[in-house]
């Protein structure tokens, strides 16, 4: 975008954790280029005072009449989320999201209806928040085979698990402690149940792999009987409790091992190096060898940063094409093979035996 | 790029460690919608055998007046391949380059002059091999007010000084042992002084923080006298050896500290758990908080990665536009505030207590 160019003029539906946040951010004026012009929130009404100087409503259909360029959808969950977005695309907007169950259930049709409307659609809050691990698979190691991803998706989970390792404390006590932090909802169980990080596993499969996975094929299971007993067990072993999303692409067969789950890994990982609600990913390839990212997963600020990342990057090149990804289906999903609370962390050390092995030959 | 789209046609220059990888990987065909057509190498006679489908010549004017759409710039140096990098894309070629160093010298004019004409200059290969950096910070992260870098970014360096920790050996010794792996050139000076880790810092300084660093502005202190005696007091003190590469952005008042020296950092920390030709870096912002990123940072197969992720960025979207980043000067560089072989770890435990007390405030 040249210097001149008017500024581009932005949308917000859903004033929550993370709209908020990217408000506040746009109204304090510090990002030249981009303006907020409306926000659209259930209770406007109550919030308004919060942010004065956009236009604010609680009728979707004023922001699409608007002239905003880019709609940011922030108010969660699958409908209307993905509908406004659609909507939006329709009405010439692009749009940028932090809405992992829209892009992992409909991401590839509302991307290509994207590109078809000649606007675009970016979602690098979607997955790890700050972390910018879209633009780190999708983009940075597209050039790369990719055969493995494992990571730690949900800070939620983390935050919890991390807080019963260092408190001995009961998990709800745990959740009470991160929900008072705002980094667990209410109701936190698509965190716990592993519901949320296998959307973000489905989308991470699809930049990864090239594989279409709907979420529900993903095995899960639930963090929410983990207590001192495991993490007891797991220190005797040198390890610790975390919920892992696992995925293995077997490129011969075309053949995907997917999983999340509480797993055992050893203490020396990265994974189990981190605390509150971060979140890691170890992402291994034919070529390139093990890639690592980690970050603050969760939390208003943090996932703004990706928002705003996608924001910049719409209004550097309006008229840029992201194409939808052509997926395939993989010919089988496999889970855990195995039955339990906990998955062995003999698996999880493999992830680290590997990436040490290949690093070992260098050694 | 619709799927009828035509193939791009690539013109490599330079057949060595990393345009060799590059090639074979093209030449294998499984990147659809790639296609290598000229292959430039001084030896072109001698090479043309290992690649026998692309057009081989040793004139450059035979590339420009082609019919390539991209040119791959892989010889390295800063000279003939900033006028090369020019000359192509004058001719309407977009272009993706290895090269730290035209990047780093070069870099502003060469993105003003892309944009002008249209066209592309991708540069993600610059730094930290397979390890998407670029990306990360230039994009990804481009949503935070960023303040801190700290990395590794030399894998030579890393290979070498990781070498002596483990045998106990002699830094000449690791350097012939790094050589015959294909890490290090025969006149490994420019990766040990940190020649090599400075350009790289100054790119991820106009990234990261929209500044403009001349390389030489950066100070540096060798690597080439650490030895046995320098890992012996590491290890007393809980630590090791490793060439760091550290920017701090004081933004408010626009002041830099950057250097890049040998380092004594904490033995639980991620850049002593690097060994081999691995690069690491830790990015903080306002916002996000800490982000880490890790991988392979040198070697053919590793770089090649970068350079095919950026290929396939530019064939995606011919049309895209870069634009060149606005930079402004520093009101101040400053460099390391002590004397001595080693920068004292107590200065690189910050980094890591930093992050631990962020995510500590979390648990």
């Amino acid at each position: 975008m040249a210097l001149d160019s008017p500024d581009t003029s932005i949308a917000l539906l859903g004033f929550g954790t993370v709209g908020s946040a990217v408000a506040r951010r746009l109204a304090a004026g510090a990002l030249p280029g981009l303006r907020l012009t409306h926000v659209l929130d259930r209770r406007a009404d109550e919030k308004r005072h919060a942010i004065p100087g956009p236009f604010w409503t609680s009728c979707f259909d004023e922001v699409l009449a608007s002239d905003a360029d880019i709609v940011v959808e922030a108010i969660g969950g699958l409908e209307p989320a993905a509908d406004w977005i659609r909507a939006a695309l329709a009405a010439g907007k692009s749009v940028v999201t932090a809405n992992k169950q829209v892009i992992a259930h409909h991401g590839v049709a509302l991307l290509a209806f994207a590109a078809r409307q000649g606007r675009q659609l970016r979602f690098e809050a979607a997955v790890g928040g700050a972390m910018p691990i879209v633009r780190a698979v999708g983009e940075g190691l597209a050039g790369d085979r990719l055969t493995r991803l494992v990571g730690v998706l949900n800070g939620t989970s983390n935050a919890v698990l991390s807080r019963v390792e260092t408190t001995g404390c009961a998990i709800a006590d745990a959740v009470r402690f991160a929900q008072a932090r705002g980094w667990a909802e209410a109701d936190p169980s698509a965190d716990l149940d592993g519901v949320d990080a296998r959307a973000k596993l489905a989308i991470l499969c699809a930049l990864a792999f090239g594989l279409h996975v709907a979420p529900s094929r993903i095995e899960t299971r639930s963090i929410a009987r983990i207590g001192a007993a495991q993490f007891h067990e797991a220190r005797r072993r040198g390890a610790t409790v975390r919920q892992v999303a696992w995925a293995e692409f077997d490129r011969a067969r075309a053949a995907l091992t997917a999983w999340v789950a509480p797993a055992l890994v050893p203490r020396e990982s990265i994974f189990a190096r981190l605390t509150g609600p971060a979140n890691a990913a170890i992402v291994s390839g034919l070529d390139g060898g093990d890639t690592g990212i980690f970050g603050t997963g969760a939390g208003g600020a943090a996932t703004a940063v990706a928002v705003i990342s996608d924001l910049i990057a719409v209004a550097r090149d309006r008229a840029a094409i992201v194409p939808p990804p052509a997926l395939s289906a993989p010919t089988a999903v496999r889970g855990l093979d195995r039955c339990g609370d906990l998955v062995d962390f003999i698996d999880l050390l493999r992830v680290d035996q590997a990436a040490r092995e290949t690093l070992a030959e260098a050694v």
